[in-house]
């Protein structure tokens, strides 16, 4: 039907620019008149115009009777810019289509009213499944202030991320690892562990033919055993936070802070108290890009929402090479943590194998 | 163009029979004349009717001046049926299209060059590749006298075939354990090892709601220790061959050759003596279904065609979980085994991943 069809494109905006809009979501917008698209817009970053400005900018003096379709129910708050409901009205658009209602207590619902109580007509409920999809992230922090989390993971065939002797390099191809930068970039902050750290040296930034956002560095290093001229240290592409216990040298604090990196103690090096400081600093998304013993801690606190992996072709074998969740693990089958495979891609000669955590 | 239409038309035929025509090769023929198809046959069984024997019988007396498509080339030799050459020679036939050329050396070209001498037109090629992975097990077998191997595996999307503990039951849905008893249908011989017999203790027969034709049951068994009640001894619905070491216990063999399985000792317990025998016994296709242990044996002898793993949407976790490859493994990655994707599938919530060997 030709709602969808409108809010397909608005939902295509919104998708494009998402990942750059952290702490606020994804939004996408389509101005429609007499069977013509007269305006288009999608929010950019936060602190700039919504959506619904865009799109009503493009259409200038036109908008007098025109619908808008619109990916989530406009603001009806002050917050950085003017309420986008109070635009709808005073333009005189007449009928507005919305995808997804804002779970935002300060918004939830209020917009509607608002455009209603002005008479606008106003249907939900467009797309609905898809603009919920591409606002889990939003909707998780708004609901919980705390991340939406990703661990990404790079195989062999048999499940291995090392060989026994802990050689890694390359598991996958290099079109794999050019789509791990772009996630890198999709994501506010990307997780790891020092014994990671302490093997690869890693960068952890976004490295891409067209350039793209750095993630903040996220360290879990209970002791403070980073070298302070290691990249994540040294390199000022990105910033980087370091988490540590409370009883960590503060010598070593030091240093690390000379170099420009934040030290954050805590009296519980638990993912739990790690996400719940993350939330504060309005980390949106996190992506967790760690080793065996990390991701089982992730898997143990059933802190994760979608996972990524990327299998190569090829077998290494090895009964004590690592593989991608280590710790003790569950001990039944029936035990097992449930998740669902939402796509599978061929990425080079690799396979791109995403699934969801499913809560049932 | 129509030559690939009637050929695909001939591989369909010889692919629904495939798996059942060992240690013969899967073969379809189809008759077109004037642009109508007249006759259609597929090879079914050994020391039946071949395919172009098939098709020509249901063409009857109309055959004179007829095309035919075969997905092989058609024999010049008396094996257990006269020579499909000199059939389609008598017939009649005006031209003859062939997929692929016939690497067996007492067919090797011969029929080609009696069709020839008898004026017949014959094309090679059509649908080369196709026919080609097709009739990989019989190229393979004919050519090595080794079956063609196919080593499956059922881990969770952490890669691990079992809890830390051991627990299993079950990794997969019922829709791809089906899918598993379809798999075991299509092969010779099943193989395993005692571990898995020993906690398993397995049927390995195909269990399909239309029925299955059962493989005959492999176990490598060095020390002859498994229990003369389990299943793979009592159940007689396959065959059970079981290879052990030369200083076996004789006592042991007499109690499982009581209850009629076929115990035969090796000087050495490698893969490579295991094939061989398993070779002269005409078993052109091996499903492997076995621990790590055994499919790290396979690894490292480099003995095997083609990978078919399931993937479950679960986690499970444990470092010391097994994954589907032990053995002590290959050191750095650049040392491992390549492989190629062929194909992904959902079966029912599960992943189910084909590679094949790369040779390169």
């Amino acid at each position: 039907m030709q709602d969808n069809y409108y809010m397909n494109i608005a939902l295509t905006l919104a998708k494009g620019a998402a990942y750059q809009t952290s702490p606020n979501p994804p939004v996408g917008a389509v101005v429609v008149k007499d069977g013509r698209i007269i305006g288009m817009g999608a929010h950019l970053k936060a602190g700039e115009a919504h959506a619904e400005v865009a799109a009503l900018t493009m259409v200038g003096d036109h908008a007098k009777g025109a619908d808008i379709y619109v990916t989530l129910e406009p603001c009806a708050h002050f917050g950085k810019t003017p309420p986008c409901a109070d635009l709808i009205i005073e333009k005189g658009i007449r009928r507005v289509f919305i995808a997804a209602v804002d779970p935002n207590p300060l918004v939830g619902g209020k917009g509607i009213d608002k455009m209603r109580a002005a008479g606008i007509d106003v249907t939900t409920g467009i797309c609905e499944k898809e603009a919920h999809t591409l606002l889990a992230p939003f909707f998780q922090f708004i609901q919980t202030k705390r991340p939406y989390i990703t661990i990404k993971t790079a195989v062999t065939a048999d499940g291995k991320t090392a060989a026994y002797t802990g050689h890694s390099r390359w598991i996958t191809s290099d079109a794999a690892r050019e789509d791990v930068h772009l996630l890198r970039s999709q994501h506010d902050a990307i997780l790891t562990g020092i014994g990671t750290v302490l093997i690869d040296n890693p960068l952890l930034t976004s490295r891409l033919p067209r350039g793209g956002k750095n993630p903040i560095r996220v360290l879990l290093d209970t002791h403070l055993r980073v070298p302070v001229d290691f990249h994540i240290i040294q390199n000022k592409e990105a910033k980087t936070i370091i988490f540590c216990a409370s009883d960590a040298q503060t010598k070593k604090q030091r240093a690390l802070e000379d170099a420009g990196v934040t030290i954050i103690r805590l009296p519980n090096m638990s993912v739990d108290a790690v996400l719940d400081e993350l939330g504060k600093m309005d980390i949106m998304t996190l992506l967790v890009e760690a080793g065996a013993e990390i991701n089982a801690s992730f898997l143990d606190s059933g802190s994760f929402n979608k996972l990524i992996m990327y299998v190569a072709p090829k077998l290494i074998g090895g009964k004590s090479a690592p593989s991608s969740f280590g710790g003790l693990g569950r001990s039944v089958m029936t035990e097992a943590l449930p998740i669902e495979f939402t796509s599978v891609e061929m990425i080079g000669p690799d396979l791109k194998i995403v699934a969801e955590r499913r809560n049932d």
